[in-house]
């Protein structure tokens, strides 16, 4: 099928650009004798988790319960539930997983690791665990120290858990210029500190699990560091590439999109707006704007409502009338992927597969 | 079962307050003879637009054709798709849904007129049309005097189609102020000039067909309008209430979320973000929030990624640890609603009945 006779709008992924993606990121783990458990929240389907296996990584890593359940279908070596699991049907369901593939939850209470003990005890298995370390975030984790010590303590004292070691998200780095490199030295000093007092209380950490996407490629520079588990390398994004993490011709991920008014002067209205793209900004400082238009650069997604994207076409020579179709790269492709049933995998202007998102929508 | 079990993040629905609010707006379109078409993009669901037509709804509204083929499970005496439709694949399936039920397009093109006009034809079909007016949105519409006379010319010269009269969103007016108001008055004088050219044309709108969430229950007081399509009035939202629409009393559905961190001194991260609550911001001007906390209204939800909230414990008293559930109202309940693969229906502490949100992600 060519992809003009997709519906619109539509996500599409351009398969060659993909696979591209896919190997630079796993010959560059090998390369550096790094683990690679890639975060599936970006693409939400198994049979992409599955080659990114075939590729070499060592497991898949997931946010959610629901998740794992979804990926056990690429029928992973290992998975990484990278958020404290909390609730005892929810637990139940994790320990579940956990009787089918050997699975690892990062947290950072002891509420949580004793929970979780109980749920493992329960279903007679052995559940490995990360200790989550804030790396300056502020998000979820602990703070190197007397925290982290107790909580690594808590973790091994626990019948049915194995203190694999700890797991920390820098998603303060957004971009690798001077600042962001200034931070990212910062991560590495915390990191030392961190494993150096694990290591002498006896509490040696075997994964030391994380990273961000924009200093993926620098992921060797951080001491101690032996597992990364990117997301968004699958595909890229606009703001990854804002990041320095790719360039624009490196995003595999687009949506098509129709005209659906000009009504309005110097105006075009598409039929994609926040429950097709999300209502998630550039990264970029300046003017908001919603995505690249690959087919006019110049022309600006300036303001979005649900079904409608705004564009000002002051900026732009191209020609775009009702009925035109449009082709642009999103700010931020996890969220996107979240909110389509089906993508298309293309290769030039054929649609050559189709998969659901079946990750989609799993919020527990 | 006790809404204590559900897996969190859910989202509820108080099943008496939601009660309330279709009787309340059936009850003002009945005494001031206003026809009822709900927009169902709010709620998406079914069985809801069924109660909404049990109520007197002359109809049903939706934005796009996938969402039509989900309505027609309503059995709705009338369907309008306020949307224009273009692509020959999209308008064949637009008419097989007409061949069910009595089908009304809103559209502002004579391209869009006449892809549906041949669509119709190709399916021995009647489809009702009513040209888009922009009313001072500036997203779709066409401006009152020659475009407008010209456009409805066009759609009643056109085979298989019937000129039925005019559509309009003022989505501009968000808060019924001072300034809200003379927005509305404007309105007002846009649609009486409006309305009498096309009297003195000989093209008299049969249906005037518009409104808006801040103005709904002023709709009376707009010159010639005949019919309603209010969305959000079935559950109501954070931002609803700031517009002046609602009590946050009469929101009736909320997301019920629960504490998965409290690493970081004087915050809890809670179990939704983006993904859960959309990452639409409070209409409100100040410090950003994305839902009001029901449990601590003094404790601020000001930042979120895709599965972490980020709340601020600052300015509440209220005992928040790891493992507390807490039940917010979303900004946005329409895009929210979106986002969950079921929502659960409950009276008190009771989940009386769970539903599959069969119109989510409907994007073509």
């Amino acid at each position: 099928m060519h992809i003009d006779e997709l519906e619109t709008p539509a996500l599409v992924i351009d398969l060659d650009i993909m696979e591209a993606n896919l190997q630079r990121v796993a010959s560059y783990a090998k390369s550096h004798g790094l683990r690679l458990r890639p975060h599936t929240k970006t693409h939400k389907i198994p049979a992409l988790g599955r080659r990114q296996i075939e590729l070499g990584a060592a497991g898949l890593t997931v946010a959610k319960t629901t998740e794992a359940e979804v990926m056990l279908r690429a029928e992973p070596p290992t998975l990484l539930v990278a958020y404290p699991v909390l609730g005892k049907t929810k637990l139940d369901r994790l320990t579940r997983v956990a009787q089918q593939t050997p699975t690892t939850v990062s947290l950072d209470s002891a509420e949580a690791a004793r929970g979780l003990s109980e749920a493992a005890q329960r279903a007679g298995v052995e559940v490995g665990v990360l200790a989550e370390l804030d790396a300056g975030l502020g998000r979820v984790g602990v703070t190197p120290g007397p925290e982290l010590l107790a909580l690594a303590r808590e973790i091994e004292s626990l019948p049915h858990l194995r203190f694999e070691g700890i797991a920390f998200y820098p998603g303060q780095l957004k971009k690798m210029d001077q600042q962001g490199s200034a931070a990212f030295d910062a991560v590495a000093r915390l990191l030392e500190n961190a494993c150096g007092e694990l290591q002498a209380a006896g509490l040696t950490p075997r994964i030391v699990s994380g990273g961000s996407t924009p200093s993926l490629f620098r992921s060797h520079e951080l001491p101690y560091l032996n597992e990364i588990r990117p997301g968004t390398y699958i595909f890229n994004d606009r703001n990854t590439a804002f990041g320095g993490g790719c360039t624009l011709d490196q995003c595999a991920a687009s949506i098509l999109v129709t005209v659906v008014s000009t009504a309005k002067h110097g105006q075009a209205i598409i039929d994609g707006g926040s429950k097709t793209f999300s209502s998630d900004l550039s990264a970029a400082p300046g003017t908001p704007s919603f995505g690249h238009i690959v087919d006019a650069p110049e022309a600006v997604f300036f303001k979005m409502n649900e079904e409608h994207g705004y564009v000002d076409l002051a900026g732009t020579k191209a020609r775009i009338a009702t009925g035109s179709r449009l082709r642009l790269i999103p700010n931020h492709i996890c969220v996107a992927m979240n909110l389509h049933e089906r993508v298309h995998g293309i290769r030039g202007d054929q649609v050559e597969t189709t998969w659901a998102v079946e990750g989609r929508g799993k919020l527990q």
